[in-house]
């Protein structure tokens, strides 16, 4: 076995989910996932949790989902009871195929999500961690040969978290004392108000409230959005392809827009709901092991230098207890490139430029 | 997909498992039974069932078993939850490598085994049926090529299986109205008494109490047995290959015995505890589909025109309610062939003579 397997398999299990004596683990394994469930398996033993695993296979829900006429779906109890008991649930991704699920009818995935709204909240009240084993379909997705693909994952995987995590609380500390961020870039000058959240430090790990690894990035709720915002990196909507996307905001709303690719696409999602023309997220990537666009929402929106937004719904972690954030039933990332010819501002001053952060060597230099 | 994995499915979602709308569905499939785990699916989603995935990999749980030094084996609460709120639980069968837990220590094995003692109780009280998807792995322990065990194991699978209970019915009613049953044949004339006890049809169906497809087997709990009995079939114990078991009986117990090979085997066996030593089943195999011995007991017992013996613990379906049986921490079967020069008595009268029934055509011939 891979020693990165082995290192992911550590990572993971310490870093990520904490897993301690008598824990009480649930693990879903993918299709292809088979090699780091083995050795998740083993950190898990010498840790003396205990372990049920769960088979997350494409081919096996695409059969259960398609089969019969008129169907009623209802959540299953045993899965309920099941995350109900559990004090720590390791999703490992990595299917075989990453179209798995293209034949099967819209409207019975959106029922089937719904008839297990209770255990995904199950799931959610748990310690929970998602990663992913690479394999060679998501290698394809990627446009990658497999162990490039291999050499990419762990390059994002196995960070020295801890260090990462006390360099992203200097982005953190910086958002929660600043009201305003404007970004400046080519075709690009955004101002968003970020007054009264409070910035998410996603570290990889269920002690920052962080539930992927990889992770490695910050992000609040803005609000009050003017301006104008390109958006670089491509990206997949609803399986069409998306690249250079134009938002132009006035009063905190979407007035217009354009893309040189998936224009319907972006169309659809401003079209959801009130909400989904309207700020849900403003990310900053700080892992500087993600420096490509592989078409998986999981690494490209973490990616060092680049800085993602959502237009949909916001995360509570970001609001005043009680307070509603955004809301939509949408929540679709946008990214752009900051590491050339950009600068982000909080409250006036610059905190990034060209890729280094004030805190950084040689950003005094620039 | 081959037809016959459909085929498969089906019989265990409908003859062997009654699955109805609503029921709970727990599957557990193994690292190569993917295809029915696909096949079962459909199945289950065409009878409105709710289904969790279980992944049952000897890789998984050998690292789980070997990590760690000085370890406590505990019960999974999210196992036992899961269980306790399943109606039907699915075991597919059907790894990679029969010898997956070759390195795995004995006392973990057994203590792993009893911190599962809950979870196997739950999974007891529910419509459990045990199957296996042919692989190259299984192939290979049988000594078969892949396609010939494929073939193999459908054949002994997808029976007429309303006609052979049916069948099975016969014999049972036999041995139920029985005191005392004899069989002869080379190097054997054994004499048990079966007054009081009462024999399972065993279908491969929850219908019927019995929880293995394939199966096409009845049975029942001899006791007071005298005499000699020789099998010729060779089997697997404790990973030792044994020949030619001879067995002396005298007042219920085994005086004497020898093999041809794994002699040692035979001789741990008997000495567990006292009641290793005493019969603990006496099942008669009726599934024709099955016309070789392939190493597995799941098909080796089922085996027509054969008769099996286990010394140990008996069944508690064929005693009396609330009559313990013979009490072993043992089960082991030990086979023989009765397709040529044997008879079998009931009371006196001959019921099976050379592979014929009494009911079949043919009998009265010879």
């Amino acid at each position: 076995m891979d020693d990165r397997v082995r290192s992911h398999a550590e990572v993971l299990v310490d870093w990520s989910a904490r897993v301690e004596a008598g824990d009480q683990v649930v693990m879903d394994v993918a299709e292809g996932a088979h090699d780091l469930a083995v050795a998740v398996a083993a950190e898990l033993g010498k840790r003396d949790a205990t372990l049920l695993t769960t088979y997350g296979s494409s081919e096996v829900s695409r059969a259960f989902l398609r089969a019969g006429e008129d169907r009623e779906f209802a959540g299953s109890d045993p899965e309920l009871a099941m995350l109900e008991a559990a004090d720590v649930y390791l999703r490992i991704g990595g299917g075989r195929n990453t179209t798995a699920h293209a034949d099967v009818d819209g409207d019975r995935r959106m029922a089937a999500r719904k008839a297990g709204t209770e255990a995904r909240e199950a799931r959610m009240a748990t310690d929970w961690v998602s990663t992913v084993h690479p394999t060679r379909a998501l290698a394809q997705q990627a446009g990658m040969a497999y162990e490039e693909y291999q050499d990419f994952v762990y390059d994002a995987v196995l960070r020295d978290w801890e260090s990462l995590a006390e360099e992203m609380a200097n982005m953190k500390d910086i958002l929660d004392e600043g009201s305003e961020v404007r970004i400046e870039k080519e075709r690009t000058d955004l101002t968003m108000s970020i007054e009264g959240r409070t910035a998410v430090n996603s570290a990889a790990s269920v002690a920052y409230d962080s539930h992927n690894l990889p992770s490695g990035e910050v992000f609040t709720a803005p609000h009050a959005t003017e301006g104008e915002v390109f958006f670089d990196v491509p990206m997949t909507i609803d399986a069409q392809r998306v690249q250079d996307v134009s938002l132009t905001f006035e009063g905190g709303e979407v007035v217009d827009f354009s893309a040189a690719q998936g224009e319907d696409a972006i169309a659809d999602v401003l079209d959801t709901d009130e909400g989904a023309r309207r700020l849900g997220e403003l990310g900053i990537g700080m892992n500087r092991g993600i420096d490509r666009f592989t078409d998986s929402i999981l690494f490209d929106e973490k990616m060092g230098d680049t800085v993602h937004l959502a237009v949909g719904r916001a995360y509570d972690a970001c609001l005043p207890e009680g307070e509603a954030g955004n809301d939509s039933a949408v929540h679709v990332d946008m990214i752009t490139d900051m590491s050339e010819d950009s600068r982000m501002f909080v409250d006036g001053e610059v905190v990034q430029r060209n890729g280094t952060f004030r805190w950084e060597d040689g950003f005094e230099a620039e």
